[in-house]
């Protein structure tokens, strides 16, 4: 296992780490102005309720406040909700982010892949909704989908919760990346938790506010008696200070988020022309982040020149040869294009 | 229950926050130097090994790296330790913190109290000793004690560790406050995990280094399966990249140390003399803090005035009239001080 689900830039020498999906930007300016100021309150304990964070989400959200739980990540509140509602069965696709298996694991439950086909370019299949039975506790879904960078139809997750909601099962759908996506409006599920008592939807201030050294994610959901049992088994302050107060001042960043969208879909396009020419296959993306397949030797060329990219082969469902790369800043992208280019010149 | 463990800053209007134990002078400057310098880092992920910030433990404790788990505070740690554990039965003298009963409880066990006598200053007895059998899965103490300042003497808690040993239970001693007592080194069991195998020993940069809002404790022991089993359970990324950087910086300031230790001496001491003309009673500390009783009205009297003092009524084996207060700088102090006379003159 990749401990990481990117690269371990702790242990290498890198410059340009392309394995992490976080949002080129870098901070918002007063996100980080903030945070940098609550360092000089950090004698007091981090408020573990969260107040003035789940306002702001509220209102920027359109939900209620009492349907927002904050943690330490959203890895945290995956784990929680594994362990809370004593996971033994779940499901997932594959490919598919690592860490939902990990918690239903920890909680001793399995989880169950349903493998998506790569001639069908990993696209979310009927068969997939077929998979879910009176046995199944959970299912997750990450749209767009990591590593593929696919979203899922609004109709197809509404069939998908409606085939849970009859058998008694959750869906937990994963929109970390979603923000990257112009059609985040349309497409999110924040607000249906209150027609589906059984989704449960995570969001993260760790990507979209590039905030992955400060941890800050949420979850939503109406199901008051899971909400409180997660409340009651979350360990006190598990938010940090920074981190509520920075989370707090990015959701008033308009400006910042409609230049994230236009340097994404800038950039990401720049990259998958680019990446067509050079890779055996690229993967159409509606996330900030691409899927290729190319010459298993890329990783460690690449590595040799302080690039690091997301080797994806520990991912069940793909394997050798199969790379990830996030989008980034354009003088950063042409970077990676170039040293691409070099290698097959090699 | 009070959520807050001290006092709720976030929803009063609090000038003077007694409630909470952190170390007076704030942060180490180079510490909050490090650390508003981590927000700008903080689009990278944290290392989720803390291998910087454990060599570094290692180093100032006299410990093998692979004996320390850092945590997002002792409170996940403490959490984690129940969890893997699968405490059914555990034990801890009363009165005591309240976050030990409620790991044991989400973790599916129960906490059984000892009753420490009143009239014997609630001092550690020989009956808390005989109580561990083989139905204990872990005993906790605190050293020294939360709410009662009481320090554990060595040969005390060698028996104690002898007797878990004798019964197959961990004991857990939770060290949180014992940097702010000169005999710190000579009271510590950091270095006993080796020779004792069922040790597990807690420490807070929280408290000493009062980064109380950044979070960050570690966990020592020998025992490889169980912290192995900690490690696969851990949420990945739990600790932040400012605390991390923090801590490892905190850990240079030798000033600061002795800085601390002359203050709280200082300053307690100056308490205790004042407290003992205006209090019912009060217990001898060696900690950063102190426990008295008075007049069950002084907190409304205090929190009317800016001053939140710590009410202990929902410690187990207290109750009214009971409060905390923290050591904290001399001026604030005397605020304190001050304010306790006028309550006893109005």
């Amino acid at each position: 296992m990749n401990c990481f689900h990117g690269g371990d830039i702790y242990r290498n020498d890198v410059k340009y780490d392309f394995s992490v999906n976080t949002n080129p930007l870098g901070m918002p300016k007063k996100s980080a102005e903030v945070a940098r100021g609550a360092i000089e309150l950090s004698s007091r304990y981090p408020d573990p309720f969260c107040d003035v964070l789940c306002s702001a989400i509220a209102e920027n959200d359109g939900v209620k406040e009492e349907s927002i739980i904050a943690g330490n990540g959203t890895t945290q509140l995956i784990h929680l909700i594994c362990l809370c509602l004593g996971v033994k069965k779940a499901l997932a696709p594959a490919p598919c982010f690592y860490e939902y298996e990990r918690a239903v694991s920890i909680a001793g439950g399995k989880m169950h892949y349903h493998m998506l086909s790569e001639k069908n370019d990993f696209k979310p299949d009927e068969a997939f909704i077929d998979r879910v039975d009176g046995g199944t506790d959970i299912v997750f879904i990450c749209s767009p989908n990591n590593p593929t960078g696919r979203l899922y139809d609004r109709d197809y997750i509404e069939r998908l919760a409606k085939k849970c909601l009859e058998n008694n099962a959750y869906l937990c759908i994963d929109e970390c990346f979603l923000p990257f996506c112009e059609a985040d409006d349309s497409l999110t599920f924040k607000r249906d938790i209150y027609s589906y008592t059984n989704i449960i939807v995570l969001r993260a201030f760790t990507k979209i506010y590039s905030m992955a050294g400060l941890r800050l994610g949420y979850m939503l959901s109406s199901d008051g008696a899971l909400l409180g049992k997660i409340r009651n088994t979350m360990p006190l302050w598990s938010v940090s200070l920074p981190a509520q107060l920075a989370g707090t001042e990015a959701l008033k960043d308009k400006k910042y988020m409609s230049e994230t969208l236009k340097l994404i879909r800038h950039e990401r396009k720049y990259l998958s022309i680019e990446l067509k020419k050079l890779a055996y296959k690229v993967y159409e993306s509606s996330a900030n982040f691409i899927l290729f397949k190319a010459d298993e030797g890329l990783y460690d060329y690449m590595l040799k020149k302080g690039i690091l990219i997301r080797d994806c082969s520990d991912f069940t469902g793909l394997g050798k040869g199969y790379f990830r790369i996030a989008v980034k800043k354009h003088s950063e992208n042409e970077i990676f294009i170039d040293n691409f280019r070099k290698y097959k010149e090699e």
